[in-house]
């Protein structure tokens, strides 16, 4: 295996197309080249779930994520880096983007308390007490060995009032400014790190978050606090405001969504990258994503239905197996149906970010949006059912 | 997908080379030419578990089987049959063995009732009841398009009195010539037949067992009824002791046995084929084997062991992971551990089997046999932990 590491490069990010206010671009780490827009698998504990780092390759990613919380938690950030990082430890030899581990903290964690200082919290595992500053989750990003570091954030429960979400927003980029001042080193290793903009559903903290970040010397920029229980207007809205506010020559990041016509809705509003645990959580409940539309392949119609998942789709599930088939795995509890049905999921979800990018330099994204849209719009089952 | 289909030699057995009573052979079916001694991967529901046909293929198995009793209850054989056979519903296209589903009638279903007709039972799914005759599991078999069908016969469990089990003895015959009786046309479609001896744990009931069916026309013999709870000398003593009364001319196969070490002592009594889901099974709890032992992948020990799983192995998993990492999954509960444990357990026990071949064609078994008796002998912590 060979673990590419171009420092030099990292960090260059190249507009390659614009249309609308879609964008392809090109992003450098020093695990490889990452072309935009992009959808990330999330490998939450060092493991796409159900995935081996071939699996990926066979798909063409390029990037996935790791959490933070997680891998602190168990095995620990420093056990890995005695094995010499996480691309090491999982032989995966692309580029790894670290989330903070402060969503996590946030809401996977009961007692967790927030001060200046960072975040404290209970381990969900065993009850241990933890604390996350913005310093401390640098180290653990640099221990795993992450390519693109993301800043600690103050992530907020849906319904937050005004009060609290406006002092969060100063957190939010106190911390973000902490950040930076520790990451010098860390970045001359090549590492990126990004900031994430904060202010939940009010739209001028939103601009105020974006305004206070967007001055400073980040590699990227993410949209944080989205998909936690708002509409799915009311996220459409927020992205479309929000991403003309980030720096135009950066990559912009959306974070923890959504389903394909959000990813669509991302990319047209000027997002660039994008990660989701829909894709794989969907594929172990046997919810599939088509080019005709969500199917769930436990419905009695693919019984005998000898066709495959999805014709336009060239993934080996789809290559090789019948719904039929998908369908009895499912049916009968198979590990081997988690395997099939995340393999095809994040196939779609890749491919979708691919044709996006196509679109946009072949001046049609417009129309390739509005296909996923009649597809994956008005009439999809959207996020709540996931 | 090619699915090669040979019916002319379907059936016919070389040997190749012997060493003592141990042999090498090659046993020609409809789906490939199967090289024995061979360890038989279990499918039981259509799917060898957590493990897609690559990755068999990859592994090199020739031959794997699928359960009769299960795949009739779901998604039963008459949907498999109008997918063309187990073959294609699959995607597998080496040779498939399917058992008669007696064995999981009896041990399976609540309420199992046998009388000369056959075995009633309720289906452990749903209760709904179900009759398997010999003729009924032989056209079920075909409706499988399997390889090699195996009679219906009586199982027995451990402790079963000398009456109960001689009369047994004889309805296994009889129900092996109904069975006989009854396959003809499938047998002109290239596929083979195998008897199954019986007797329990009484020698002088093996033996008649053994004579009443060896001078049929089965296209191999089959020792059914251990590895039932009896202890590990005792099972060894009846199959060095029936191995021998099977025709030498045909394959012998030690059915859901065991160890290593009881395959390679199945071997070395003149035994060709073997199956179990010990590989399988023990992978999905942590237990893996290597050339140097079993070992419990979640022990502490393995933590920060950089070292692959087992050194002699060039599986995948041994040639792309920690030790260290593997634990890692397990303890996580990744369902990749899954995958990449029953992949390793799987290349040990078809490589234990290519090893057995190439040492009796080297004329040096014994030797090959004392090796794994070391490592698997008494030390070993044998079946009951499995």
């Amino acid at each position: 295996m060979e673990y590419t590491l171009d420092t030099a490069q990292a960090g260059r990010f190249e507009i390659c197309g614009r249309d609308g206010a879609a964008r392809a671009g090109r992003l450098y780490t020093a695990h490889g080249v990452i072309e935009t827009p992009v959808f990330m698998p999330v490998g939450t504990s060092g493991s796409v779930k159900a995935l081996a780092p071939d699996d990926l390759h066979n798909l063409k990613a390029a990037v996935i994520l790791g959490n933070t919380y997680h891998l602190h938690l168990r095995p620990g950030d420093d056990l890995i880096a005695r094995r010499g990082g996480l691309h090491c430890f999982s032989a995966w030899d692309k580029a790894i983007l670290t989330d903070s581990g402060g969503f996590q903290a946030f809401s996977l964690s009961a007692l967790s308390r927030i001060s200046e200082e960072g975040v404290t919290f209970r381990s969900h595992l065993d009850g241990s007490k933890h604390l996350f500053t913005p310093e401390k989750v640098m180290s653990i990003q640099a221990n795993l060995n992450s390519d693109i570091m993301m800043v600690l954030d103050v992530c907020l429960p849906y319904g937050t009032l005004r009060a609290a979400a406006c002092e969060s927003v100063g957190r939010t980029t106190r911390w973000a400014l902490r950040s930076l001042d520790f990451a010098p080193r860390e970045r001359r290793a090549g590492r990126l790190l990004f900031a994430i903009t904060q202010g939940a559903f009010f739209p001028e903290l939103r601009a105020a978050s974006a305004e206070q970040l967007a001055g400073y010397d980040f590699d990227g920029f993410a949209v944080g606090g989205l998909s936690v229980g708002e509409s799915r207007a009311e996220m459409h809205d927020l992205v479309n405001f929000t991403a003309p506010l980030l720096p135009a020559d950066k990559p912009r990041y959306l974070m923890g969504v959504g389903t394909p016509e959000d990813i669509v809705t991302g990319i047209a509003a000027g997002l660039d990258m994008f990660d989701c645990v829909l894709p794989t959580r969907n594929a172990r409940n046997g919810t599939l994503f088509t080019s005709g539309g969500r199917i769930n392949i436990k419905r009695r119609e693919f019984a005998e239905d000898d066709g495959p998942l999805d014709p336009e789709c060239s993934c080996y599930t789809c290559r090789t197996f019948s719904r039929a088939y998908l369908r009895h795995l499912f049916k009968a509890g198979e590990i081997l149906s988690f395997r099939l049905n995340s393999l095809h999921n994040l196939a779609y979800y890749l491919n979708l970010a691919r044709g996006a990018r196509e679109a946009v330099l072949d001046g049609r994204f417009a129309a390739f949006r509005a296909r996923i849209a009649e597809i994956y719009g008005e009439n999809d089952s959207g996020s709540e059912s996931e």
